[in-house]
């Protein structure tokens, strides 16, 4: 059975990049499901798009292939690699954007394996100087997908080689000190929450933790994070979905409310209550 | 064979959360053909979910699942459910976005059976506060469509139990008084084609309808409703595809012509000529 | 095996148009891999369609069908057709957005066919006035999806008669007097790269050339094209991926750089250094 595919690039949906890469896709693996996972990357932004990537992975079926594509330096010296981890395989530019992945694997003991790729035959038969996304990772992506797990190996050592100094980007958390979490605002989603760099593994004990939000000189006091959002019309924080803290006004935007300041607001959560005098 | 499965939601394209939903899709029903309605409802706006979900529904392949996720209350005290109609089964929360699919069944003699779900063994293990769409909705819908006509009734029963008292919504209809109708506008297209709350099956005799606009304090005489956008270059009425009166100027955009005021025309339609002199 | 088939409109994706067009492919031909090409050409703007088509065409797999509608005559006179030409079946209105693929098969000696359709048989059972995309295109593209190459020319009989005068629409092309092109933008993407229509092809000796930019009194030169974004952080013109001039900022956008005066732009390219004295 052929494996799904999934795609993240920084290209939006009006023009026609991601069809021309979806159109290489159907040549190559016609029977392969394509998910979209997003497009709407912010241009260039290598840690943006790392960040979608985490949010999705999780769900993804085991064995899916990811093409990953923010490429500021496409055309230039970066390598174009496959990473193999033992849930996704994943392939787009060395730049970092597939770093986080194998980090999270070899964190939980697993394998992370880079392959530089060298081989074009694999690649279109011409290959662009601005737009690997259609002429390597998408053949690459494709080809990969039809592979079954016993002749991966074989096909990757024939794409290339294996690479052993990846370039780094660790995904943004907030820093901890003296039982305190300072962070800031990552993303900000379609409803206007507030998506934070503190993740809910930070939070141990989330009933007793409390939230601040300092907004210029205004501090914002929004006690322990909320369960969930539906019976509230006033900012709340609550650990999202995706396992991020976010500020939200369920009813309303928090993003509205703070507007160009949510770049700015610097976020503490105290993880536990005080428990001696001070 | 697999029932295509059909998504509307106010999730946009831009965040993971559409992906996310069809990755759990991917991982339970890999052959279904998902389709997808909009993620362009208005955030919250459970009016805005129904209405778009009755501009597609006609056109659906008959058996689909459509899984319809606009859902503030998400955590709350609100039920999840499915609706099965003769011609589509419907899931998502019970706060009215799938009563008006119930409604048109039975108001054309056919059944529409409501199921509370209350079986968790066929949600997402960890099922989160905040995204239902992902951990209940999807993972429901994927194996609703991997159901044939004849295991239905049985799934059903395991995965709930009837429900009587829906939440209603009725989807809004111009009043009628005295031989006229009198609407507003409910949505703009990309066109900037204002579609209004009047039914075309409200006025049984077009050619001789006329339509009125006020627009403040200017009324604007629109004679009766044209039949096709191709000939006109200013503001017309005409029935749409989805069988609303729209506005529209076919060379411009009405939208643009009324811009925020758009949101208080208040339109009239004298569905017959007046016969007897007053 | 089914055809692929590719949509290409000026419906976007907030309204439900695109998903009701896919529901009618769905009902006809469930099996085809059904990809968009994009849905964003500027409302009623043939030749940004037929541009958009242009740059996603060459990478369709062979043998795909095209559904094209960017349609403001519908309802009207404006016949409905089929272009037929080795590599792919395109489908559409009559207004000059199929021409320049049939006028690219014949620059290379192929053929190209038009047929017009006449039989209402293969067409939804209600067509709308304002939606053909839905009631025509999208139940004719799928049957021909369905057809294999030998009964391709007997459906088109049934379907319609030859078409001998399609209407006529030249994508636009640089001028070129005395070695020189002269061009203007045509397109803006998400990077902000402003999209010429100067073609690459017109540009022999790239090595030897030199962009002019002239906005409004203050000319910038250029230079000649650069090969890749990947090291500049200054204005440059390279040959895009799908064979146009750019204009390009690559760690920023060019088109926040010029604003709404990238329409006015005149750029100039001096096809090859002067060698002999002036």
């Amino acid at each position: 059975m052929t494996r799904p595919i999934a795609l993240l690039t920084d290209f939006g949906l009006d023009d026609t990049y991601v069809a021309q890469m979806k159109a290489v896709l159907a040549g190559i693996a016609p029977d392969a499901l394509v998910l979209d996972i997003s497009h709407a990357v912010r241009p260039h932004d290598i840690a943006h798009g790392a960040f979608l990537l985490e949010t999705a992975l999780p769900v993804l079926p085991a064995g899916t292939v990811v093409i990953a594509v923010v490429d500021p330096g496409v055309g230039g010296e970066r390598a174009a690699v496959v990473l193999v981890t033992p849930r996704t395989i994943l392939v787009g530019p060395d730049n970092g954007i597939l770093w986080p992945q194998a980090a999270a694997a070899r964190a939980a003991d697993e394998p992370a394996d880079f392959f530089e790729l060298t081989n074009s035959g694999y690649w279109r038969d011409q290959v662009s100087n601005t737009f690997h996304g259609r002429d390597v990772f998408a053949p690459v992506g494709a080809r990969l997908a039809l592979a079954g797990d016993d002749e991966l190996n074989a096909l990757l050592s024939d794409m290339g080689r294996p690479l052993e100094a990846a370039r780094r980007l660790e995904l943004e958390r907030a820093a901890e000190l003296d039982g305190k979490l300072r962070g800031r605002v990552l993303h900000q989603d379609r409803f206007g929450n507030l998506v934070t760099n503190i993740r809910g593994e930070q939070i141990p004990d989330p009933g007793n933790a409390a939230v601040l939000v300092e907004d210029g000189a205004r501090v914002l006091e929004l006690g322990a994070p909320a369960r969930t959002y539906s019976q509230y019309d006033h900012l709340v924080a609550l650990v999202g979905s995706a396992g991020y803290l976010e500020l939200a006004i369920p009813s309303g935007s928090a993003a509205r409310l703070f507007g160009a300041r949510a770049q700015t607001l610097q976020i503490t959560v105290r993880t536990s209550r005080r428990t001696s005098p001070e």
